[in-house]
């Protein structure tokens, strides 16, 4: 196995110059031989901005025996990968923007993974999974899928229940709160341990440790006093002191679309009538990234990417794939089947948690059963989740009303039915799955 | 056990001429000798209005032989006593209507037994409970406690749970969805039989068996067609077609409450605004029966205590009776604790669910896991009811915190903590077991 | 539906009589138009000696008008009929008689249910009743097969599994215990009711209760004090007080062979060298029977039916038609799908316990966890049972030796192997499944 | 925390010097301040032996600094320590062979862990280890425990369940078999990776990974092949190669006991009439060890410890320590409360698993349902223990009865009563909890 190649489905896109340069820091241990970028012909301008920056980044590292190559169908890419990262956003940008004001519509949250937006961006994303799922099964099979899509939760339990194929799925949530934790307590992150257990974009932090000391009931109280803990693409409606305290634990930033949905249903509105949606938003911070990202001149990333919101998503991905590539072991929290970890769910549910990984994939450890009020939204979610899937998977409406009405952002019969048929009808393109 | 005496406590409520009305029908199979009617001493002219009543109504029987005794202590009317009917009401109907005022303050649903009256009630009458349970546990360890006391399943765990006295709890809501499914089927009550599994106030049909027919697709269509099923207590807002084929099963009137939040929010809204609260009708409703109860002329039910609300209560409480008195093995809808019978609750959880009822008591009927949508219903309802018992049993701010959270029909960080306070300040003479 | 057809598979089967018998005393409540018997060729002469003497049982109370057939071949037997009575032998009792003797050979218990017999049997079993099942799938969809073929429990899990055949198994243990502490507490059998729970040929009864009062200590009392609880198949070794006492229930006398493995298999060893096997033992006995059934003076059962060993079949068959017929919600015990009603087993393992039986089928109630000690034995002889099962429909030899290595009465891997190529040359004629 | 004092309970062990040599090893690591040995009276002159050694050994390598102290009461060694290693034997060695004659009076295994000697060592051990750690809660609550005293699963759970001090249990089994593995594929044992789960001395590895890739298949294959992996106190019996790939995973060496019991018991008495019990031929081998031990010029230890039993418990106590001294998050096979890991069992079910060991303690990884034949031992033996442990701590006959016949090893109702009475009779002494 002298050669490692990486192929990267949704390689058009702009996080892409992150990953290349975590994978230029970790040359010594991922000695990749052949980076595959694959996008859609629509995306070609993209990708090819992509595939170039990318080339002058790594001569400028002396890295010219790394192959970039680019592709507008999967076959080429896959075959001989022994990763293949999922980045993409079927629909793209404008998919994402019309979900938003769909929710909005209903004055409902439309936000991409947690509300309307998450669902309808399930049921496009997950036939488009399965297709590249199934094509790695069959070209190849010992490839890892390392799956950052979103609604990443849902669209790695599709994939790793629907089909062979070994897949990971990965978010940037849960080192983010790693780095603001440990700047909380301005200590080193490596000194900082956290035990997270939950779903993708609703997971709590049940215990901090710093170097061996248990300190999380330090942390809520300095969050109870005022610290924040958000990330730079959700606003930061400070949490209730006496709830955080009933909580013992730390709520992941998405937690607010749950715990604070009127108050984040507001902030949504205001902000799509003042600056326009998340989407049109990052569109915008995307249209000024290419714009960078074109100039010959620039070979590393630019400071500007900062700002689109997925920070240390390349740490996080390259640190999985050093793990299983070097069957290393690991502690690292990553989406991945149950196994029993958390009580209540299926084993084929897959849940965010720590994990260990070597070369043969995530191993959960055992958490038990959740406190009572984190066992009750997780059950929930989970449900809405699972119903999504099946919805998702075999085009069925009965499923797709069930999740609407599942899901706590949305929770009402009567709208659960207009709005499902706004959301066949707004994505019919990407739907074949369903008969309208 | 030549005497059948039955304590019931909360005598002094309107509906006691309808158990005695029932009594007298079955007196051969339950051959009772004595009614200890109890209640507060704030409710002495009531109670002693029904006490007259009820032996007038014996007498109309010539059933003189059956003493009826009042008291305003639980030792004497428990002693000696096979049954404990609980159906009192602490702090009355002022503190219902209290409690949907304060609901509405918060643009909530204050329904008595899901919504925030339902949380105030049981923190209320928990620690009253758990009294009469100490006393039936030392005076009658072997009597039966028949519960009807809302919110009816979260008391009965409570007392289930924290104390070794025998419980069974009763709810109206099954039998009159069984009278309802059978009048439309235009069937006769027997030929009928519903297959129940749920929560209290949040129970499922999950299949209707017509003759050994499963008839259960033709009920749900004749709903979709827009026959009705709702109880008078409740509005009628009717379920949207495509919901109730999706679900597949036939909600109790109250999951208006859980799927149709915002429609019955604004029913509330506009019914307290123009005729008063649900409490503050039934005051009207109770003055008026208490007038014609007083009539020394009166020997038997009078016909307007039918809209009062709680029909075929006295059905279901002396069937039960007679089950257990005479060992009968019938099969009945009761709330008890769960043993497995339905996936993912504790052994401990009251569920509502069919039973055989025999002298050893209710043995529920396995039914296995509820569906994805129904089961994340019921836990997260069950979680809340949980964390509620903890609360109300242990005066612990921080799960009554969390428990109101975790309703769905609260859900928010932001409103939990205020309207908290505002329940334990409103509550503050009915609830030692908090610090204020 | 004004006809009643009944096919019984091994039809010649010398139990049949007292099958018609029960049929004739319930003849109001179970209109039977048509009795379709099916044998195998090989046994064409008993299977019409058991006809000729049911037309003439019929005949003696004026019930020409129900139809006596006989077929050797299953379709016509099975279409149209509500109720498939499978009491096959496969290998008849030759097969038995050469387990038996299999058996001894490894010091083994060879016993046609529990031990090494029930082991061979399964397997030789399974695959015939699998194609019953899939014949009444497509020919008789509505019909409800009842299971008497031993070893029951394990036959009918296999067809609930992998079939969508309707099936109940059924047993005369219980009913037989339920005589016999009747008969101990001096008591009508109606005053007194069991709670049973566990598999079958592995059933306790866990309470006892005479007239709602709950007697089990009173029982183990007596039968600690010397009282018997046997069947005349299973020798009456008594139970040694002390772990009655433990065990605090009442198992069923195949207990024995898990509890007092070394004595009865001492007393196997002995009868084998003495009187023959009980295969043995049972042929001269079915001898004997068919030269009674064969006269043509003959018109009812004869008394020498009862020491064959199956006494109380016919009621709990009859029983069981009746409850689903007359959609009774019957309290029965039978063999049924567990669905959460044992703590710790599969929703789909077939258990021994008491169900509500109407026109759906049979419901089991809620049980719980079973006693540390029962719980024990409970998952060890159901993974043997599962192991069979799985080697029985996939011809698995790994499967297979696993199922020997963990019954309890085998448990060791190196006797497992040998014994199972043993098993498997001794029944290749019937073994369709296993590549030899 | 500059001070790192460990005490050791049953400090006179033969095993003393080579848990000596190990810290002398890590000293970097695991800078230790004071040893505290304890031991009782009658041992006292076995412990100033050891405690003389260790003080020779410390001093060879410079570390006089390191205090050694000799104790005889536990609150002195207790007070101020952060580790709590016990290793102590109640009854001694005579105890031990006191219980293997016993079972062989019965023709049962008398093996000190598994079978009755495992039963009443647990009886006469439980009771002195919850005195210890309910000093340990007083006296040093951050304490961990260091439990290697047999059986090790059994007393661990006993521990954690009725007492709040932390403890981790230990066995030389698992590291054995790593050693083993290794050797058998010339491979370094860090380059080994094996997933383990079960209980203690009965674990199987599930998987073995060489570099990365799986090649469990293979290590089965070589034992197949005649490859042995057994420890030098449990005779080499081979498995049948039919078996072993049934079964798919590695046994340990004490499932011999469990799946080949004639075998080992006929091995057993053999040995016993030849060449004495195991314990019989420990003490001679304890004895030659203690007279080199005194000798005052041994300062290391010496080469013939090796033939005592206990391989690598020093690297595995130690290795255990350094990662809670340390917070490391390394990963160990260890015994420890469920949790979830393995499916069936209770959370505080104490297993054998790879776990994640830091500061918090041992954090197994989620390993799901056992196969089910491994499923169905494992619930019998946990059973088996869990009734020990309740009959231990409560001095209850009936658990204790229910143990014994629910341990696969006696299983006979018949045995159970007088063997029960035996071993009560023969450690009256050291059970204070039981009423004779």
């Amino acid at each position: 196995m002298n050669t490692l190649k990486i192929a990267i489905i949704g390689g058009g896109s702009s996080y892409t110059p992150e990953l290349v340069e975590g994978l230029i820091e970790r040359i010594e241990e991922l000695p990749v031989s052949e980076l595959a970028l694959v996008d859609v012909e629509a995306g070609r301008e993209k990708v090819e901005i992509i595939a170039a920056l990318t080339q002058r980044m790594l001569a400028r590292h002396g890295l010219e025996r790394v192959t970039v190559s680019v592709h507008f169908a999967l076959d080429d890419a896959i075959r001989g990968a022994q990763f293949v990262l999922t980045q993409l956003r079927v629909g793209q940008l404008p998919a994402r923007a019309a979900d938003e004001r769909l929710g909005l519509k209903y004055r409902l949250i439309g936000q991409e993974t947690t509300g309307v937006g998450g669902f309808a961006k399930a049921l496009r994303t997950i036939p488009v999974m399965l297709d590249i799922a199934r094509k790695v099964e069959r070209l190849a099979p010992d490839a890892w899928i390392i799956n950052f899509t979103n609604p990443a939760g849902i669209v790695t339990e599709a994939i790793s229940r629907y089909t062979k194929a070994k897949i990971i799925g990965l978010c940037n949530v849960p080192i983010s709160m790693h780095h603001m934790i440990a700047n909380m307590l301005e200590a080193p992150f490596d000194a900082v341990r956290l035990r997270f257990a939950g779903l993708n974009h609703m997971v709590w932090v049940h215990q901090v440790m710093h170097s061996g000391r248990d300190v999380t009931a330090e942390v809520i109280d300095r969050l109870c006093d005022g610290a924040t803990l958000t990330m730079n693409n959700i606003k930061e409606e400070p949490w209730p002191p006496a709830f955080l305290r009933a909580v013992g634990a730390i709520p992941c930033p998405y937690h607010r679309y749950f715990y604070q949905t009127q108050e984040m249903l507001a902030e949504e509105m205001a902000a799509a009538a003042e600056r326009g949606t998340r989407a049109e938003q990052v569109m915008q911070v995307e249209k000024e990234l290419f714009e960078l990202y074109a100039d010959p001149h620039l070979d590393s990333k630019p400071q500007q990417l900062s700002f689109r919101g997925g920070s240390f998503y390349s740490q996080v991905a390259l640190e999985l794939i050093r793990a299983i590539h070097n069957n290393l072991g690991t502690q690292l929290v990553v989406n991945t089947a149950n196994r029993g970890a958390i009580h209540g769910l299926a084993d084929d549910a897959v849940i965010e948690t720590n994990c260990i990984v070597d070369a043969q994939g995530a191993h959960p450890l055992a958490f038990g059963r959740l406190p009572e009020s984190m066992h009750a939204l997780t059950q929930q979610v989970k449900a809405y989740e699972r119903l999504t899937i099946e919805a998702a998977v075999h085009g069925d409406r009965r499923s797709a009303l069930l999740a609407l009405v599942t899901n706590p952002l949305v929770a009402s019969a009567k709208i659960a039915g207009p709005l499902l048929e706004d959301v066949l009808q707004a994505n019919s393109a990407y739907l074949p799955q369903f008969t309208l």
